[in-house]
């Protein structure tokens, strides 16, 4: 789906990660139920997700110094484990915990629709996510980015205009040359705010099966695509 | 060559790359004279890269503010052109040029070597050019990093103490489980200081195959390679 006004051709594809590119409650549910099979792993990822933009918050009014994504999701693992029965595990296995987020899957479409999309544009990440996060779910994964950029190179976390605006600054273009491509609407809002173009990706199984996401059209969009293969042929790639 | 005690396994190699990587000075040889025919690409490519260095030191001291590489080399040749006969140049086909550096291509050796080196490492650049000049090289070039780092992220050139210990970091690695890969001894001498292990390259043609360079072995070096095909063989990949 394409507005009426033609876009300037995006040289530049920036990704959010964690929703619009990895499946983050399957895979936190499946590793912590592989850890301790009892527990409610869908519950316990969206409670471990839930603690993240409270958490963020409190770097960005600085009540926490710059912190990065591993110590924000091991600060609030720590502040959970006990309500789902995981106080006992060992300081080896937290730590193993922690880093599941760096072992998240991507959504089916992703592999090939990156693929694709490389041929014709630079793609790179732009996640709150750490770059040693995002190297290492890319090299297990496959993701095959052009670079991988991230809040920490910004030293501020989205939706601050100093991470959208960044990329464009990186690659010496105008903003309206960047595209963010995200599954979550304020994140784009805050994007275009900023004068970058925006695809916004259906992801509705975000939360899990059991609690499908509104995934309407917002025509404020430049694109609007079922997955990034559906991307990919909007953009003629 | 390897070195008599047995190193830990580098779980990450960190790339120089402007002479390990690629031949900067045959690439700025080639687009100066596509320019202007009759300009001496050689001399002028080593006029250019001369300027490098005294420019980070004024960055690194304080006299200039914190400047991406492409900003530095623009500075850099603005003082040249005129002794070269290039005055005349429009400020399009100065920023064209600028950009070279950008379109350098890699050794013969290197996307070989490089993909060898992959299947056992995360390997990533380390190097003071700035992320969009990575990123639009590795395009270009197809060199399959799986990360780009760069003095940018870590606002501090090499030999900064910063840049080394810095990729240790973003991979939450101690800095003995990090490599760097280098045709400088004196880039290998402060990753060493800073706990890295280290391996140099031999590129006797850097300057031009006119100007040979030292290549010999310093045993203070974990390993000493050919090229990025004999660092593979070597590594086991």
């Amino acid at each position: 789906m394409k507005t009426p006004s033609s876009p300037l051709r995006a040289q530049v594809l920036a990704f959010d990660i964690f929703g619009t590119v990895v499946d983050w409650h399957s895979g936190i549910a499946r590793e912590v139920q592989a850890l301790h099979p009892g527990v409610n792993g869908g519950e316990f990822a969206l409670a471990w997700r839930a603690g993240y933009r409270p958490a963020m918050r409190q770097v960005m009014s600085g009540e926490l110094g710059w912190t990065l994504i591993d110590d924000l999701h091991r600060l609030i693992l720590d502040g959970i484990l006990a309500q789902f029965g995981l106080a006992g595990l060992t300081e080896a296995q937290k730590q193993h915990l922690n880093k599941a987020w760096h072992r998240l899957d991507p959504w089916p479409d992703v592999l090939a629709g990156l693929t694709r999309l490389k041929t014709r544009h630079t793609i790179c990440t732009l996640s709150n996510g750490n770059i040693g996060l995002l190297s290492n779910m890319a090299k297990r994964a496959g993701l095959p980015w052009d670079c991988i950029l991230s809040a920490e190179v910004f030293r501020a976390y989205k939706p601050d205009p100093a991470t959208y605006l960044g990329v464009a600054r990186v690659f010496d273009l105008p903003p309206a040359e960047v595209m963010l491509v995200a599954a979550h609407q304020d994140d784009l809002a805050a994007a275009r705010a900023c004068g970058l173009q925006t695809a916004y990706i259906e992801r509705p199984t975000e939360f899990g099966a059991g609690q499908p996401k509104d995934i309407s059209a917002d025509p404020a969009n430049t694109w609007h695509a079922k997955d990034l293969l559906a991307l990919a042929e909007q953009l003629g790639c």
